[in-house]
């Protein structure tokens, strides 16, 4: 992730932030629209990003890693808020945070695990300060998030929002591998993404080297892949494994899908093993 | 509707409005962002919002159940573009229209039924006023649509765009259940979400109740269903009806897809039958 | 393009550009996202437009011919950025060029080759002197393409970004018909949009006429088709062939899908056959 913290030093130069949005409320239906609606009503100038609106209905595991890899690539002051909520209209809370000169707003489900650090304040949302009136018990997003956004953007500070709270949900948080062993490495396909990539929850820190893996050959399905440095260090049509943007081990088909090819999806097991030196 | 009356009050507090994009254009073809291009190049700094573009292919009566339940939403000011236009390069007019602050563009084939109050200003637009030079006949949304909402923004008034017109049309309009008797509502499914979830056409009101419901079951392809306040007072897996953030009710299954779950879609009936009390 | 042309004499009247999107990279996943992150870090109040990002994986024609049709229609002043680009990690250049007063960055694989006319000024970008620090191999879009965008947006000069370069590549340039005889035009399908219509790569001046058509049938999988004006003329369920809003001919079906109705897709051969005067 040391790319990730020079990146953002030098980005956040800027002191005006924008509000991101990660939803799986996926484009068909005007919901996510509607957000924008709100926003733009609470917070005119607003500038509003679309960050994903495509994590599988109530996938917060999902939500949760590309947040965790999305946000130190906006300008600081901005506020992201996540809306994975299987729990709307239950009596879950609803988080606002703040970490890095970033702020979050999140249901208390692990949305924010891979995101907030040692040093991040957490608070409780008031909904009852923050909610349109006569708010629906399905759609906060439209209804709590996107009014509270609104407010933080425009200055409301966490102390507004409600109570400070210490015994919040950290979810899954670093979903790391099963098992590890110096010589054995067992972890899974975290998600596959528009390109057929399997994107997997091992990292170069878990092989025991930064940059390498070249020790390593990467076993899935009874089948074993090399490990690249890029989709360009494949053949045609090979597979392979190499360390992707999010700063994990994927599975890439060079000119299609490994996800098709491979036959495998999200919690497929995958094996990273020392190779014998010759 | 009195959540959004509300809402609507507190939030178009502002003078700057947006323009918001309805269409069943899609995400796949450049279209969308054409318009975009279009809205920048005329009406520089102008906010646009995509507020929904994944209405079925000339699925009018979706695309103004989506408008009828989103305009509210956007600060005062707002110019709404809706293009679902099987009409294109034909004769058919477009409207231009003001009510409650908000106005509209779209063509004259239904889509602002669900919109436009007894107090609306409804006009015709002048498309050789507006449109492009050399328009072309499938795409208005470029040529047509998107410079006559960079004049509106821009601060054309409806009499600059074209005559005032009163025999414009309401479409569907309310599109409320087939058959209301005080014991048996008959109404049907106007569409599906991307969670799954079976809008229906029956709200509240049509069953004598404002927040009730309870003394009511709901019954499709013979099987009968609760109804609830909540997914959460759902079961794992139960499918329930409920009042969705529409103002109407759904049936949607707990952690999955009741349009699966039931193998129902878009004009299936849906009967809301009284319990007759024990 | 003679529309074309005259839209954008008159669309570019202000100064104020946007930075446009084009890629493959859908919208499932965050990629597009953090993009948009990294504009806002770096060009504070940029506004961002999305040309698009349902260009199948790795299509290069298809990104071509859309942003060839499309940039015109966009502010004078702005930067389109074009990511469709297989060869990400390997050592191919990114090209960063101006002409008619807009400015594009885009992998030097083709994707410019519909754009850039004979007064064009092509550069290489410096990948150090603009890329994020530490970039990746495999999401250039994130740490090269953005950075780099936003720092023309923000009043880099072309000189600034890297070297003037001549020998770059202009792919397939101008996809026109494999064939033409003044009676029989030899085309094929460039791509199916949204809509299920099949866009040709034959023009009205393929067929020796601007405006005309009127004297050919269109021939495909054994079966004839009319020409006609707009999809209003066909009768309902019926095939025609039209010039569409990109100015060249499409296979369109009234109320339906031609894809579906004629079973063709990208690739599939097109007769244009001169009809015999009676």
């Amino acid at each position: 992730m040391a790319d990730l913290e020079v990146a953002n030093k030098d980005a956040g130069r800027s002191g005006q932030g924008v509000v991101s949005l990660l939803t799986d409320f996926g484009l068909r239906d005007p919901y996510v629209g509607i957000m924008h609606g709100v926003l733009h009503a609470r917070a005119p100038g607003v500038p509003v990003v679309d960050l994903c609106h495509g994590v599988e209905p109530q996938d917060v595991v999902a939500g949760a890693y590309f947040l965790a890899h999305a946000w130190r690539y906006f300008p600081k002051a901005s506020v992201h808020v996540a809306v994975v909520d299987p729990g709307v209209g239950s009596a879950r809370r609803i988080l606002v945070a703040e970490d890095e000169g970033h702020r979050f707003l999140a249901p208390d489900n692990g949305l924010l695990g891979g995101v907030l650090g040692r040093g991040a304040r957490v608070h409780a949302l008031d909904l009852d300060r923050f909610g349109l009136p006569n708010r629906s018990r399905t759609f906060h997003g439209r209804d709590v998030f996107a009014p509270a956004a609104a407010a933080l953007w425009r200055g409301a500070s966490l102390l507004d929002c409600g109570p400070s709270v210490d015994d919040w949900g950290r979810g899954v948080g670093d979903p790391g591998p099963d098992a590890t062993d110096p010589d054995r490495i067992v972890g899974r396909v975290l998600l596959v993404d528009r390109f057929g990539n399997l994107l997997t929850n091992v990292t170069p820190s878990d092989l025991g080297s930064k940059g390498g893996g070249s020790s390593f050959r990467v076993e899935m399905g009874g089948r074993s892949y090399p490990i690249r440095g890029t989709y360009g260090e494949a053949a045609p049509g090979e597979v392979v494994a190499l360390v992707n943007s999010y700063g994990g081990f994927e599975l890439a088909r060079r000119d299609g899908s490994a996800a098709e090819a491979l036959g495998a999806g999200a919690g497929a097991e995958v094996l990273f093993v020392r190779v014998p030196p010759r």
